[in-house]
């Protein structure tokens, strides 16, 4: 059933790639993974690396096709694939992704918002409706949400992601700072701000243990 | 100058463990690794480790005191440290987080944001002022900004990330989709939503290579 895979870590690097060269197409017609290594401060062999999973090797002297090699890293990143999404618990961080248009070259179709405060049913965020969270089952079913959000705060964020899972859907973006458990099959993608803080904060208490700051 | 070095994958389940025991402080007096380790789907011998960084070990049949637990990972994490900040790019994204109340536990104060659009300039957003971004070396230096946090598009975020570091900001948090480089001693910690989704997409169609998703 699987497709060539290619490693979660040049997969997270490939969406990187694609908007530097989009953004060079106009200007250049071959590029050589050395000049984008360059460009990142990313090791030349990991760059050839990468893009070898997508592409074949770049011609001696000449390097990539820029045109060729964003159609291809489209293509291993799935753009134009449409792929139904839902997302659960419209608060300041739901809403954002809500509004945020950065989703849609991933093909990212927001069907509908979830939450339990009748206040917000029946209201549009960034163009979505936000509906009673009851009929997250229906609409899954109907749907067929393949690609569930979590922004609902943790401590219903284990039985949401249940509810989902039960529903079918098969990709679940967990932005509530816990650890789901999904069953074999199912993904998770955890994007955990607080954990983030914490490595930074640590970083800042370690590069100046006095660190203070009390100014105003 | 370094302090007893917490790994990176510890720190980053630290906040969950901490949130998970702040919710049983006052149902449960005693936790074992195990049951922590029950709690998240975690193998217990890694939990075993991750407290380990930061207290004794918990003691045979009674664990650990989940209120002592709480202090130590406080302490680890830095909470009650104030740590000044400001955030560059106030669209969507910037305003969301703004917005989001869940850093206050981490001390991040962010004392103001910046924008290059006029129409926003005085502006407050979850009571933060909206500044023009040519005040962003006036007020890192006179407030002592440690950490920035870069919601900029991905064009100026290389840009946007050499000003912070001029001023003397030791850590960025950048939610532009690219790489930062930053000089030694600086940390930037990535955020980066689209790499997520490019996880996400790939997986769903590894597990459905027929993926269409027409459905209304």
């Amino acid at each position: 059933m699987r497709e060539k895979s290619i490693p979660i870590s040049t997969l997270r690097r490939l969406p990187v790639y694609l908007h530097y060269l989009n953004s060079l197409k106009d200007k250049v017609t071959n590029i050589s993974a050395t000049a984008i290594a360059e460009e990142f401060g990313l090791n030349d062999v990991q760059v050839r690396k990468d893009l070898g999973a997508v592409s074949g090797s770049g011609r001696p002297k000449t390097g990539y096709s820029v045109t060729e090699l964003i159609a291809q890293l489209e293509a291993a990143l799935g753009y134009g694939i449409k792929t139904n999404t839902i997302l659960v618990g419209a608060g300041n961080l739901g809403k954002a992704l809500l509004t945020y248009g950065g989703f849609a070259d991933y093909g990212i179709d927001i069907i509908a918002a979830f939450d339990t405060n009748p206040a917000l049913w029946g209201t549009f965020v960034g163009g979505k409706p936000i509906l009673p969270d009851c009929d997250i089952e229906a609409v899954c079913t109907d749907k067929k949400i393949e690609l569930g959000i979590i922004t609902v705060p943790v401590e219903v964020a284990q039985q949401t992601c249940d509810r989902l899972v039960a529903c079918g859907v098969q990709a679940i973006w967990n932005f509530a700072p816990t650890i789901l458990r999904v069953p074999d099959g199912v993904m998770v993608e955890n994007e955990n701000l607080a954990s983030s803080l914490a490595i930074l904060c640590k970083h800042l208490r370690e590069a100046s243990p006095q660190h203070s700051s009390e100014c105003s």
